[in-house]
């Protein structure tokens, strides 16, 4: 089996942070509050949802992790990955996953996606935080990304997600097969 | 001039925090979540508050501090001092305080004190959350703080709370004349 969840909010406290991120404005969440902000919601996450399920013999398939937040606050944000590796020591922040998964695609589409996506549902998304900066943050954002690819580069897989969702779909399971063995995924 | 100010909650994000910190009760927050929780809400009120205050040259009086995480969460709660400390050992946490007031009184007296405050002002409060602790709880953390005294003697005076707020007063006065010769504090 498995447990499809996601951060943030994928707990009280973490919906409850996703409310609270949307809302404080007027002043700015400062950007160590909002690492911080996000290392809480992923240690709430960690206990509750994620080590029961692997407990339980579950895959976990998680959107967004460790990584998001060394590409948006390390290297969107400037705040270096150095502190955020050093704040991901301890349990239940030391868990790391098996495999990643880097859906890639060249800033101005995932915009242009998401411009999409928010007009098809509206009101608050989290990922609207990040919508609202530049073009430079969010090139700084995928340059990291792929530089973390490249220097785990079994652990993370690049994915091409230009295309159908067919065509995504189907790279993304060539990149987790080896893990599946018995699934019979092609 | 002073600034006095408060924690967690002296800025838009610290109420919200404070705020969700009581009403996120079950499941309960975990242990590393709430001492991020408390470390973002630092964060904030630090780059938003304190380094403005002195920057204006003000003396800034905080109620609760790095000190108040590390008896709390560090002693009550067992997670150790020495990640709280490395937590703290970048920009804006790294700001130390030049002196710090432990109000000392037997958990005794301290829960009966609290127990009355709060039949005089109902509603939820922050230390509302410790005060359903065990009295084991509340003891780890006043030794807690103790050590830490111990450990900084020059900068964390020791004021016995026990007996008048006009004799507690003066013990306060006499332990920060040295930082204010020209107020005339006796």
């Amino acid at each position: 089996g498995v447990r499809v969840t996601r951060e943030p909010g994928g707990t009280t406290l973490g919906s409850s942070l996703r409310t609270l991120l949307l809302q404080v404005r007027n002043p700015p969440i400062v950007s160590t509050a909002e690492l911080l902000l996000y290392a809480a919601d992923r240690a709430q996450h960690i206990e509750e949802v994620i080590e029961p399920a692997l407990g339980a013999g579950l895959a976990v398939l998680c959107d967004r992790y460790i990584d998001a937040t060394l590409a948006y606050q390390g290297f969107g944000r400037g705040l270096g990955i150095e502190r955020i590796l050093a704040l991901h020591r301890e349990p239940p922040l030391s868990r790391r996953p098996r495999r990643t998964l880097l859906l890639d695609i060249p800033v101005g589409e995932a915009l242009e996606r998401a411009r999409q996506r928010n007009f098809a549902h509206r009101g608050g998304t989290d990922e609207g935080r990040f919508e609202a900066e530049t073009d430079l943050f969010h090139e700084r954002v995928r340059q990291g990304y792929l530089k973390l690819a490249a220097l785990e580069p079994l652990r993370i897989r690049v994915i091409d997600a230009r295309g159908s969702e067919e065509a995504v779909a189907r790279r993304i399971y060539s990149a987790v097969a080896d893990l599946f063995p018995t699934a019979g995924i092609r």
